[in-house]
């Protein structure tokens, strides 16, 4: 039921899979973006586990020894991603047998002498977090763009601070999600359906708001795809009406002086960049 | 409209804003999320600047001739998180007037060592992403856990990985987005109501998959206070009405052998990775 969190190598170099460990004083999201974004620069195969919330002394020996067990096993040293900033636990994990990436000395210490100043060496943001306005904001913009999926919701639109629009299946609604979880913007969004084409217009509530309006748009074949997956053999689904659906949509959006992207090989977290781009510009 | 970006410290420490650049030839997450957790060691106010999908020779110049404002400007050095992969590139930032955090150099170089093989050396991961299982359970699971919002849906319950429960704002919403969207999980949500407290039984469809159902509860001061925000002055929202239910919701998941944990002081990534822990466990 879990999904594997192993990187698909398209070439497996090496048959036994080396250990990478995550660790962390908080959740240990920080070290594992980074560490995945360094492991995918080899076609490698690697075990990963993810130690979070290593916040005591005891917690911090305890991941040593997962460490050393590793590195017993795999007869290689495991390569170690940290964020721990209090110096009494990153210097327990430092000394067990693994190849130590630790994120926090290698550039904390450095930036104090940039800056003139020290770290506060807190460890994670839980405290302030969750009390803090951007925190806040991003909840706020997650329950508005729930509110204001698909279409289902015109109320309060001029507070949005992102409308996509697209035919169905276009990427809109995950792309909406993640620019409020990732960036707290509330992003609403409306489906382009047949019923517009055939009025030549946007969705009623729309007009009003073009200055903050962004268009998905995606090739005919691979909208077919996704929706074949759906609704197999439909005609929802055909190629012929998604030719159709794309080609009104992508008139429309330029009749309407709306900006548009193509999603078609873009992952949510390049659109939602993207989008974020064009915003600020 | 655009969020403020700017960590907002709890003592500004000096007046002028020192100038952070984050540059990749992605989407500039990986760049951001890490710079953000080193930065937020200070207690000090800096501009963020986004560069992301540098990509090309053009482009690298044109970042670098942005760095080099910003010194001319501030006065001083920017800081500079990078995630180039391609060497030409990188070089050029770092001619820079920065102080660079090369996060690739930094660590990929090394490990082409440790690993004794060359690191592929590729731009971003986009080619693949989108064709990946990994990216497509994702999108699945986002899906999923929208349709299974709030109780809407008993369907396919089976195919779930985490099933959430909780009274009403205890934060099940976003904490099932982003299982979906970060680690690819199929997650339902279920509020507990007056009703099931009445019945003195879980929501009906429920027992059958208790192995994966997790219960998140919250003081009852919270969450008056989180439902005052909403309906202010409703009994909903009010003290002792919040008092009942969450005492009512954690008797019967005590009763019931649900695992909980409390959502009052935790974000939703801590919530989220706290869950993972317990799956794995």
């Amino acid at each position: 039921m879990m999904p594997d969190h192993t990187i698909p190598p398209s070439n497996i170099a090496s048959s036994a899979a080396r250990t990478v460990f995550f660790v962390s004083d908080g959740t240990g999201i920080t070290a594992e973006t980074f560490g995945h974004s360094v492991l995918t620069q080899f076609e490698l195969r690697f075990r990963q586990i993810r130690l979070p919330f290593i916040d005591s002394i005891d917690k911090a020996h305890d991941a040593a020894r997962k460490i050393n067990e590793a590195y017993t096993n795999d007869g290689k040293r495991p390569i170690v991603f940290s964020t721990l900033v209090k110096h009494d636990l990153s210097s327990i994990i430092r000394q067990s047998n693994g190849m130590h990436m630790d994120l926090i000395k290698t550039f904390v210490d450095p930036l104090e002498q940039e800056l003139g100043v020290k770290s506060t060496h807190t460890i994670g943001r839980s405290h302030n977090v969750v009390d803090s306005e951007e925190y806040k904001n991003r909840i706020e913009a997650i329950n508005f763009s729930l509110a204001h999926d698909d279409g289902q919701s015109h109320k309060s639109l001029s507070t949005a601070d992102v409308i996509l629009v697209g035919v169905s299946r276009s990427g809109k609604t995950p792309t909406s999600l993640y620019l409020a979880m990732q960036y707290g913007l509330k992003t609403a969004n409306y489906p382009l359906i047949p019923e517009d084409f055939e009025r030549g217009k946007l969705p009623s509530a729309l007009p009003l708001f073009k200055s903050k309006i962004f268009g998905l748009s995606i090739t005919a074949e691979r909208l077919s795809e996704i929706r074949n997956e759906r609704m197999p053999g439909s005609k929802y689904a055909s190629i012929a009406n998604c030719r159709y659906e794309v080609n009104e949509a992508e008139l429309m959006m330029r009749r309407e002086g709306i900006r548009w992207l193509s999603s078609t090989a873009k992952s949510i977290e390049e659109i939602a960049t993207t989008i974020l781009q064009e915003i600020k510009s």
